[in-house]
């Protein structure tokens, strides 16, 4: 039997890391990484950062060309299940051939390993593939949305009330009319014209690294300025990661 | 000026805190406890736990006995209002007269400030009255809703889906039409009647901790069972903090 640990590592700031993920590195012999191209060249560097100063014994990183995706795909769901079968073979190849048995390895998320990332469905496919016998767990850690509300210092609900969490792709209609709190991931190219301009936005960049940007207001007032912001540092570090909340006017 | 940290400490597990919470704890002096009851007194102890593992200066605590507040009101906004007004006059008081200019102090927040906890809008209020000169920041904690994904190892959204996180008083009358991944908080009193049997529930009572209860399953076959242990853990522990995931069938 192998063991595999999903750790949520928080997003990029080594400070995220709970005592629990820390102390489950330190157990550690092997980390997966599976290397999205020079573009976040910078977040392979943080990852490996994180490891040589949390793992305490010997161990090595074994690093995947991560398969190619569709990014415009007719039929999105079709396309990323292909994709996450491509990675689960990947992983399980990898996972036989570089982890002996009985050793134990390593899966670094970023983020929260529940939040819009793909690593538990990978391993959920390999344990049902049947070809190798796995003993995994997974460790939360601080999602970017926590680390959006914490630096603008905000709940993201309003008292009693509903977050709904979504994605730029499912909100390109619109929001939904009754839609209170709304935080949006996996926008790569956020426009907000078609949204109501009275909304209060809270966007951030880059959240919890040195980096950070911050900025909030009436959507009306600062989308352009969000849009201006995120071009630019898109292209001084070639890749950006943000987040933001929508709140919808208070009118009782 | 006074500085006031907002620390969460994640749900009961002293390994949840992230090192930047640890960071934290360690510049505290004064820690502000509002004591919610002897019903709680396991809850304050494992905060007492913590300081005394993590801060590394002389501090002490600043108990305060948490205002009453109306659980059956007419007007829930108002009441709610009510009760947050109460609470920061008495937070207002105890800060002026217990935490030096100068000094740092803290409030530790179960699970993360950001989700359904009122510290944050007791904070505002205090900024807002003008009488306290406060620097205050905030430190995201993992929430109660990151370790019910992690120890049932799934992730809360279906690949690119929303998640809506929602109270159980605002599903008294059933989840909306399309919800997809439901995460349910604060549910006094979890009835699963009236809602599709053919839903996927994951449940979680005292995530996190040693006392972690799990269970999932099709709600029609364990609704039952929830609602059992449930009761049966309440009247052991004399208190019960749970959470759980309603995840609709995939019909596509």
């Amino acid at each position: 039997m192998r063991k595999l640990r999903l750790i949520g590592i928080g997003t990029g700031n080594p400070e995220h890391l709970t005592l629990q993920a820390v102390g489950a590195l330190e157990s550690v012999e092997v980390v997966f990484i599976l290397d999205k191209g020079e573009a976040k060249a910078e977040l392979l560097r943080l990852r490996r950062e994180i490891c040589e100063r949390f793992i305490t014994r010997p161990f090595r990183f074994v690093v995947a060309q991560d398969p190619e995706r569709d990014r415009n795909p007719g039929d999105y769901a079709a396309a990323v299940e292909a994709w996450h079968t491509a990675r689960a073979v990947l992983y399980e190849t990898l996972i036989l051939r570089e982890l002996a048995a009985g050793a134990c390895g390593a899966i670094l998320v970023w983020g929260d390993p529940a939040l819009y990332d793909s690593t538990l469905r990978i391993i959920d496919r390999i344990v049902a593939r049947g070809h190798l016998p796995l003993d995994y767990d997974v460790i939360p850690g601080i999602s970017s949305v926590q680390a959006l509300a914490a630096s603008h210092r905000i709940a993201l609900n309003r008292i009693g009330g509903p977050i709904h969490i979504t994605t730029g792709r499912a909100i390109a209609d619109g929001l939904k009319p009754d839609a209170e709190s709304t935080v949006v991931m996996l926008d790569g190219d956020p426009r907000f014209e078609h949204l109501d301009p009275d909304l209060t936005i809270y966007w951030g960049a880059y959240l919890g690294t040195a980096n950070e940007i911050i900025l909030a207001g009436r959507l009306g007032a600062v989308a352009g300025e969000i849009r201006r912001l995120r071009a630019e540092a898109r292209a001084h570090h070639g890749w950006i990661m943000d987040t933001y909340l929508l709140r919808a006017p208070d009118r009782r």
